[in-house]
């Protein structure tokens, strides 16, 4: 049970980190800051949270356990803010989808508190965001991945573990540098390969209004382009190295495939497709979605 | 009001169209023919076709109608088929999602009847298959795109428009070179690059059990993957040079991206992410899905 939870930024991941906790009765008071007064009424009216703080300082002054959940080119300011004054002994995790980053600019903002600090990241969401969005169940049956370093207080990634065990999700610890290439691997690159190929047909030259003949397929390929162009930029420039060398590979292969095209290499096109469709099969008929 | 369809390959396609004229009670009989047995009776059981045929030449003796509606690899021996057993004046049509190769194997196969040749095609579609995933809504509110040619008779075209208005689809004209570029936009460069990174992270030498990392994003992303290996094959080879065209402009924008990401020019990054999130909320707000 925890006592206060602080949640700093009351969006879609914040806000429902705090409805499933509460639905499962594992914290007693959540307190809640957000950049803009109107985010702090509508997130107490609609009880995603208890009450609203003032302030950074206001919020994490009585937290046992602080949950940052801001675009990660804030991280490292509200981590500045957070270590003026946060109290002894209190946890500090966070949600975001890139690690090494923050766990670099938490090294150095959180001093003495660095070892209470456990990087984490739920690997969940929707195109909809802010507190409207938030909904108690975002996480059950998804992962979370904490990266915890060798200076990690290891009681305090035990708390944090069971707080994400308690909102159904499946929790996993890996190294942050190996976090943030399946990241890059499996979120990063699919929104930078489909944001490119919409961005290339938005601005077709002689194929104006091609996209009206884009059907379901497109639909479900492009739905991530629906996302927020400054976040993904900023995620971009968080995680560049991984990015950056799981694109080099990618255009590595897909010059394979344009090649298996020009010859008319049918076996090699049934082979790289065959075990696309199989490894994909395998992945979504579980129930981790 | 069509007398008699012949349906020459009932599954998805060929199945959906044969309810869907049924349900809007626009054919008195539909007969159907299918390279297996087992699919025939299937087919029949279901209410999906009212007869079936042992061969072609019985499917498309009295038929008002044909409808092709095979993988596109076996178009050219069936267009030879259908040519020796049909009668003058019998309209033919198709639903191969690439045009100008059908048009030349038509060309070629039908001599005289090719005026009445109107290509076609049905974009619909799910990832199933087969008689027993078809369904009389499939195309409503969908595009079918016809590529008449210079020699294509215009009543026949006219009948044949009218056929697919009744199932509730918007249909268009359009060349048949154009045609095939805009399915390599928005419908097979898609499925490529989906394949070519699923494949490539299901090798992956130091990322084993990747994907079982990959989210909603990745699984909607991905969807396209899962479709059959054959027909993909297929299709990239008859629609070889438009998808070789836009693969080029699709590595050159790619290359953009990247070095947007090297050089740490986050403005670039937000003006094509923007750009393609607004081109992709514009298509997809609007009715036709």
């Amino acid at each position: 049970m925890i006592g206060r939870l602080a949640i700093i930024g009351v969006g879609l991941i914040g806000g429902s980190l705090s409805l499933a906790l509460k639905k499962a009765g594992m914290v007693k008071e959540v307190i809640g800051y957000s950049r803009t007064e109107q985010i702090h009424q509508q997130a107490v009216n609609l009880g995603v949270i208890d009450k609203s703080a003032a302030s950074i300082a206001e919020a994490v002054r009585d937290a046992d356990i602080i949950f940052i959940a801001v675009p990660i080119a804030s991280m490292s300011s509200i981590l500045v803010e957070i270590a003026e004054s946060v109290r002894d002994g209190t946890i500090i995790t966070d949600g975001c989808s890139v690690k090494v980053h923050v766990v670099t600019a938490a090294k150095h903002a959180l001093g003495n508190n660095f070892s209470r600090f456990i990087p984490g990241h739920p690997i969940a969401g929707t195109e909809h965001s802010g507190t409207k969005a938030a909904y108690a169940s975002l996480y059950q049956n998804h992962r979370v991945i904490l990266t915890p370093v060798k200076q990690t207080n290891s009681r305090a990634l035990s708390i944090v573990r069971s707080m994400w065990q308690a909102t159904g999700a499946e929790v996993s610890d890996m190294e942050a540098e190996y976090h943030d290439i399946v990241l890059a691997a499996t979120s990063h690159l699919p929104h930078v390969l489909a944001f490119n190929l919409v961005g290339m047909l938005a601005e077709c030259d002689n194929c104006d209004d091609i996209l009206q003949y884009a059907a379901g397929g497109f639909r479900d390929f492009s739905r991530i382009v629906s996302s927020d162009a400054v976040m993904w930029r900023d995620i971009c420039l968080s995680n560049k190295d991984a990015i950056l060398g799981l694109l080099r590979q990618y255009h590595q292969d897909l010059r394979k495939i344009e090649e298996a095209i020009k010859e008319e290499d049918g076996d090699f096109l049934i082979d790289v497709f065959g075990r696309a469709k199989q490894a994909r099969d395998v992945r979504f008929n579980g129930n981790i979605n």
